[in-house]
């Protein structure tokens, strides 16, 4: 057996029995021990983006990596910008980086270039094979680099690693290091300055505390000390729905966020940073929290923060408090109806979203009201565009799809980030996934013209026109979606909208609406 | 005035006036400067991989670079693969990366990431601006370093240094050094070595020196001494056709380059590297010349290496002897008919070429023969994939068609890379570009196909075959196409390509044919 086939080994050894691909020369090795292991599914992505999106979103479902499978340094260049979606969304995620043999690197062939430095702003474990008995170690090590942060882990592989000959051996899991636990001190500290601040205290979570149970938990805390409870701006997935608790995220504008979090001055990370603007913006402050504000750390990412919220329920009193749960919603009225806008798409799918459905929101500027209207819904898990990388949401639907192939995936897509990785709808045809996308057809990069103005620019020229408006052609997504094989319809009113979507709800398998806002 | 407007400025004083771009929030003064400045030409992509990959075939054109707009890290690293390829052509190209600003850092908002590490590999100049009054030297410098290697120069241009102020000051185009003269002695060795050597030497070409004028100095000197001239194998630009010197290139496969080389004992590299494997296999060679070649360097790049060409025939009484130039293909017979393959497809093409075409060639596999068939074609520039990173041959055809608007450009285009950069197709219709694609669609990765039988494998599992393949569903290009606003048919034979074919090259504008083989 080959090093190939020692890698492929233990990645099933270890679960991870999916793996997005898009391969190349060096990788022929590898292709062809996957071909030995019809247990593992492979997915190919037709642009690395789609590859790493795709793993982002299998992960977030999952709870484990997938493998990715990328062609040299170009190959995960191409990857980086979902990475860096993963790595903000502490997605575990498992690269597998193909490249020239060891002794062919010193020729400086045609696609050679320093792949560390790429890989490591987006991974926080980056290790190259330096011999095939290397590589199932070094998988190893790296499966576990990503599930216990979690993260974002490369190896890189030489060719001659794949192909050189390995000594059999029984290839074992690989321990995952537990998540630590919070000192009781922290505990008891974090509890009294709840007491103190009471309805000017918060809890600002991320990560596995936005699940169902830590959630609830979370609640109970606020019930118990008065206090109050966000999510991040971005975060990798959110249990929410009908029957659990509500969570509300930090707002993106600068200005509404300081409004929100003006009253909080005691703020309790929960694995999230403190709240920031995205970007900044002239005479605005970088930080949305006032400068009095105390900031305590309950824990921080790799600690068992869902124990620590546990222990200070305990400590808190809280389990004795019973949180409110989110009732179902008793709208009465009628469905929107006339020219379609943003608003209204978001509505319609907020009131027909079906039981257990997956949303991946990449929706930028068009869906700003849906997280809210959306939150009374039946249980969905909601994920997001973490990392401010536009081109995750096709490939994240695919994934998400993947790893969950009995639930709905529902993509609420911008246009402008659409086209980013619009090669996955070839995919979610390929692997006939249970998927539908609401294009978002507002034929402008809108969010910047918001922007714009907010620089104090109100009348555009030429060359802004040109550069913030994706008009002139329009873009037809119909068309788009159907040379990929994905079926696809056009809707320009709120009526057609309605009959699309439940339409394509009950099918399955792909479905593109384009909604002309 | 801002830092922003300086940038401007002093791009446009050094003769700058394209900006290919993708902008974001942080890059909105950018924008806005832009906006102020008519003169300066802002071509948008809708995705970074189209801007730098246009960047890449303008200043392949132009010899001058154009600037590009990038967003933050991941919009950089979007953008990568394609600042790859330029920097295997030694293409000036100057990227400004938008940022947060200086002071927003420290907060780590989630779009920062570490643009320098990230940059570097594909940039030999890289500079973060630091205040608004280092912009204008910043780029002044960058500018510089673009040209005077040629090459990549990435500068990251935050927030706030775009919108600072900066005192009005007169602003003029920065002095570029000139390339290095070669050393006389140097010239008088490497001309002693031709003459000794013969028919067994060789001149390996590529940058500047593959342009009609040095291309006939170099084939007076193969005329004088007897030795050989060969192009390497990828390269960003040629000078064919008829009427100039014909100039074979390295081949890609390793066993016909190491027979194509194996007689060869002297190599005289003009700007060139040693020809090696594209890729290692197991048990052939990396180096394509053989253990005994001497190797002499007539001049690297950043070298006068026209002068030292021209100096050399000088030396080696080139100067008396002509050249054999390339006549005009006396073919009488028809056109080739019948079901369609890809040899088909490279022999119409070559048969129809206008005069004074460019070719950007992204054929991979099925365009092997292509190289060679059109060696006798009407003049044309040849421009090809240089780094192996795939998905430049759309965006170079933006870039080649804004350089060189009067020029009909030829895009020879794969199906699996064109998928990678397919957004660029909607730029072609936005500026209403004279390109004609042709799409190579074989459906298959199949250059991997081939590696794959490299490499023993002969037979192809599940895994593999859905690895290799891009059926299953077969990607409609014409639908694809239409949908970002560019005409586009089918051929399935050989009689419809031609009559598609010269159709587009009768009309202005883009056109994309399928060529199903």
């Amino acid at each position: 057996m080959n090093g190939a086939d020692r890698l492929c080994d233990t990645l099933l050894v270890n679960g991870v029995d999916v793996c997005f691909a898009n391969p190349g020369t060096s990788e022929m090795h590898f292709v062809a021990a996957l071909d030995r292991k019809p247990q593992m599914r492979c997915v190919l992505g037709l642009f690395e983006g789609v590859v790493t999106g795709a793993a982002d979103g299998y992960a977030r479902m999952a709870d484990k990596p997938a493998a990715t499978l990328l062609h040299c340094g170009p190959g995960m260049a191409n990857a980086l910008a979902n990475m860096h979606n993963a790595r903000r969304a502490w997605t575990p995620m498992l690269n597998v980086v193909g490249d020239h043999a060891t002794y062919h690197l010193q020729h400086d062939a045609p696609l050679t270039s320093d792949i560390e430095s790429l890989a490591r702003p987006m991974s926080h474990y980056v290790h190259r094979i330096a011999t095939p008995e290397d590589v199932g170690p070094a998988i190893g090590e790296a499966y576990a680099a990503a599930m216990s942060l979690p993260g974002v882990a490369t190896v890189i592989l030489p060719g001659d690693c794949a192909w050189g000959s390995v000594e059999p051996a029984e290839v074992t899991a690989t321990p995952v290091p537990s998540f630590k636990a919070v000192a009781p001190e922290t505990i008891s500290e974090v509890a009294a300055l709840l007491r103190k601040h009471g309805g000017r205290a918060a809890l600002m979570m991320t990560g596995s505390s936005l699940r169902e149970g830590p959630l609830e938990t979370a609640a109970r805390i606020c019930a118990a000390t008065g206090c109050k409870m966000y999510g991040q701006m971005s975060n990798g997935r959110i249990e929410r729905g009908v029957g659990r608790v509500a969570i509300p995220k930090v707002f993106y504008p600068v200005d509404m966020a300081l409004e929100q979090l003006k009253d909080i001055d005691l703020l309790v990370l929960v694995g999230a940073q403190i709240p920031v603007g995205f970007f900044a913006y002239p005479g605005k402050p970088g930080r949305l929290i006032h400068d009095g504000c105390i900031v305590a750390t309950l824990g921080v990412m790799g600690d068992d923060l869902n124990g620590a919220l546990a222990a200070l329920a305990e400590e808190t009193g809280a389990t004795k408090v019973e949180p409110a749960f989110i009732a179902r919603a008793q709208t009465e009225t009628a469905l929107p109806s006339g020219d379609l806008d943003a608003d209204k798409v978001c509505t319609i799918v907020a009131r027909l979203l079906p039981e257990n459905a997956i949303i991946c929101d990449e929706s930028v500027s068009s869906g700003r009201v849906f997280y809210q209207q959306c939150h009374n819904a039946p249980q969905h898990d909601y994920l997001q565009l973490t990392g401010g990388a536009i081109g995750e949401g096709i490939p994240m639907c695919v994934g998400a799809a993947v790893a969950c192939p009995d639930r709905k995936v529902i993509g609420m897509q911008a246009d402008g980030s659409g086209m980013y990785t619009v090669q996955g709808l070839w995919t979610q045809a390929r692997e006939n996934l249970d998927i539908v996308t609401v294009i978002f057809a507002n034929r402008t990069y809108a969010i910047l013209h918001g922007e714009m103005r907010a620089v104090g620019v109100n009348d555009f020229g030429r060359n802004a026109t040109l550069m913030l408006n994706l008009d002139e052609p329009a873009l037809d997504w119909v068309s788009m979606a159907r040379g990929m094989g994905v079926e696809a319809a056009r809707a320009t009113t709120a009526e057609e909208f309605t009959k699309l979507f439940k339409g394509a709800l009950g099918r399955k398998g792909p479905f593109l609406i384009e909604a002309v806002i």
